[in-house]
């Protein structure tokens, strides 16, 4: 039997094995919710000329400007810059617009009568010189460090490209990944059960996992227990995809015909085992083309946490994603530590009225329970001890 | 000029007005980020039989049991129960095989030794009857309520979902979402900018921000600033669309043809202009058929607060998700707030040693800078107030 890995070290060599996808281009509207692997400067200066930031007309300022203003034309959001010809002129203008040549302040329509050709300023109209006027590069100035590579691109990321004229995007290639159940006792979602049988759940749990960090190149396969059908199965995996994601069948069992495979394709294991409670089975290896086999324990609640704790973070490293500093939680009550291994412990998160993140523990019957995972956002992680952890200490959490 | 409606008015008159979009029966590999509309019971017991725990014999346990035991099969997982004839005799068993009949206990592969037709147990081997079963029922019982309506399906749903045979899933209908754009001063990001022009970018941002709640059947479309044309795309809107976000274009503008073709249409405003910070002009109605149009202000850090705190909640409401507890973080530095309106003011969050959520604010220079906008996770909002909230006060946080 090996010895066990402690978590840390786990996290550690899965970081310094896996491999690095690389990069590709895609257009903008296909790379919403990918990791960026470039730098975005400010394409121009933001806004990009001194902008009218109200609807109304732009004026000349003086102390002694007259209240009623001929009108001499207009001055439209998206039109070339017009001229304002004199501090008795105006121009209409429109949110958005340039302000005109010889123009320097903007008087709101709300504050405005309508006269003929004329506009007359309303009785309370008392315009501040350079009024509603949102200056060239008040925001930002081209060139300006905007987006580094690593980001994951969500709303303020999409809108910062498409400000900047960056059509097509360098991102992370999202790697292929193959989701694989073993087993005979596994029947589809849709079969009949049978005596003796359970459905496959694991890979839809994996699945909807990756989908969070946008992982969405995925397969998912179930290898029944033959020598000859798992040899050929694997070895298509492994030359088909990046990264596999196995769930049970990496164990001493004599029916296990996976180590056997892995090995004959030239997968070294990394490490078997880790310190830990659930999913102390966890297995992790590289290929020969650097592919990444994670095999998961088969226990429902083991295969999850341990695909949250491992295999996600690994991937987002993998694209580039810097790692993100922990997130702590304030136990509500006391939770049972187990002496020589790491406790994963399925909790509901809420935030009290002090700003902190409580956390409730809801304890698994067993790692094959996970009817009570749903009331759960994730799981804290109790570091191996005597007793209990006390309610009130803090500890890491990590979300489902 | 219409009476500033309030924040918590503003939500409710939301609530109030939006439609549901009904349900749909999907297969489950679909399902994934989608609402749950359905409860879901256990299929079965969980584990649905007795189950074998570790790979190794099953035998009869007894205090004078032999410690030699003669093979007289296999129960492998999967397989149909088998029969354990007598305490002198055991099966091999596979870890999530049914426990045979006859048999009590198992002893895993670890603390045995093979000689030819025996299993011998190692001298270090103290069996305890029962061991490493699985108890039949021992997670939940047939029955049992599992997921309720509401729920979001992610891993650990997806998971029950798959194991209790729920092939085909009652979820909510996404509904059909056109987000629109208009004013002649906005440019493709993949076109040349002449003088006057900015990029499109809040229909970037906000596609983005639906993405994030599963929200994808969604179109992106630009009106230009012409009456019949404007008529004629917001009345084909309305009629192939059930939410229709607007950004910019409802103002006081001689130019926003916007607002009378949706009058035209008979989009009645339920509101318009909220006591708020930035976003004031946002501006909310209901179409005839119940469409919900949210027109959004058309600068980028107003567009993505508006939708984050009022169009992606409306719409997980109408798909019927329960509005989460607040997330409250603790303010790290003082911010101004303005004495009549409330402040929604970016942050960047980190969780402390105490387990509490500490929010950074990085306020915008103007609610048209969003370069800031990718250091922060969303934003605090603070009440209408005189000078400060106070460094160490808590505030809730709305996510990005």
């Amino acid at each position: 039997m090996s010895e066990l890995t402690s978590v840390s070290q786990a996290q550690a060599l899965i970081a310094e094995h896996m491999p690095s996808f690389g990069s590709e281009r895609v257009p903008l509207d296909e790379a919403v919710g990918r990791v960026l692997r470039q730098a975005v400067h400010a394409e121009h200066d933001h806004p990009p000329f001194d902008r009218v930031m109200m609807d109304g007309i732009a004026i000349r300022w003086s102390a002694t400007m007259p209240r009623r203003l001929r009108v001499v034309g207009a001055q439209m959001a998206g039109m070339r810059r017009q001229t304002l010809p004199s501090g008795n002129d105006c121009l209409e203008i429109t949110t958005g617009a340039m302000l005109p040549e010889g123009a320097d302040s903007v008087i709101p329509i709300e504050q405005l009568r309508r006269d003929g050709e004329d506009y007359v300023l309303s009785d309370d109209c008392a315009p501040v010189a350079g009024q509603f006027i949102h200056r060239r590069a008040a925001d930002c100035a081209q060139g300006s460090l905007l987006l580094s590579p690593g980001m994951r691109l969500g709303p303020a990321e999409m809108a910062l490209l498409a400000a900047n004229g960056v059509a097509n995007v360098e991102v992370a290639v999202m790697p292929s990944i193959a989701i694989v159940s073993t087993g005979d006792e596994l029947v589809d979602v849709g079969e009949a059960l049978g005596e003796g049988q359970i459905r496959r759940s694991n890979d839809s749990a994996v699945r909807a996992a990756l989908r969070l960090d946008g992982l969405e190149r995925v397969v998912m396969e179930h290898i029944v227990d033959d020598e000859a059908v798992t040899s050929q199965r694997i070895a298509e995996l492994l030359e088909r995809h990046d990264v596999l994601l196995l769930s049970g069948g990496v164990s001493m069992g004599q029916r296990d015909y996976v180590p056997a495979a892995l090995a004959a394709q030239g997968v070294r294991k990394v490490f078997h085992r880790i310190a830990q409670k659930p999913g102390k089975p966890m297995w992790f290896g590289i290929g020969p083309r650097g592919q990444a086999v994670f095999a998961l324990p088969g226990n429902p609640v083991s295969a999850l946490v341990c695909a949250t704790r491992y295999a996600r973070p690994a991937l987002r490293a993998a694209q580039g994603v810097p790692a993100p500093a922990p997130e702590w939680v304030c136990l509500d009550s006391d939770v049972d530590v187990n002496p020589s291994l790491a406790s994963f412990v399925p909790a509901r998160v809420q935030s009290d009225a002090q700003g902190r993140l409580m956390a409730y523990p809801v304890p698994s019957k067993t790692s094959g329970d996970f009817s009570s995972l749903p009331r759960t956002q994730g799981f804290v992680q109790l570091p191996p001890g005597q007793g209990k952890a006390a309610a009130g200490s803090v500890a890491a959490f990590y979300r489902w």
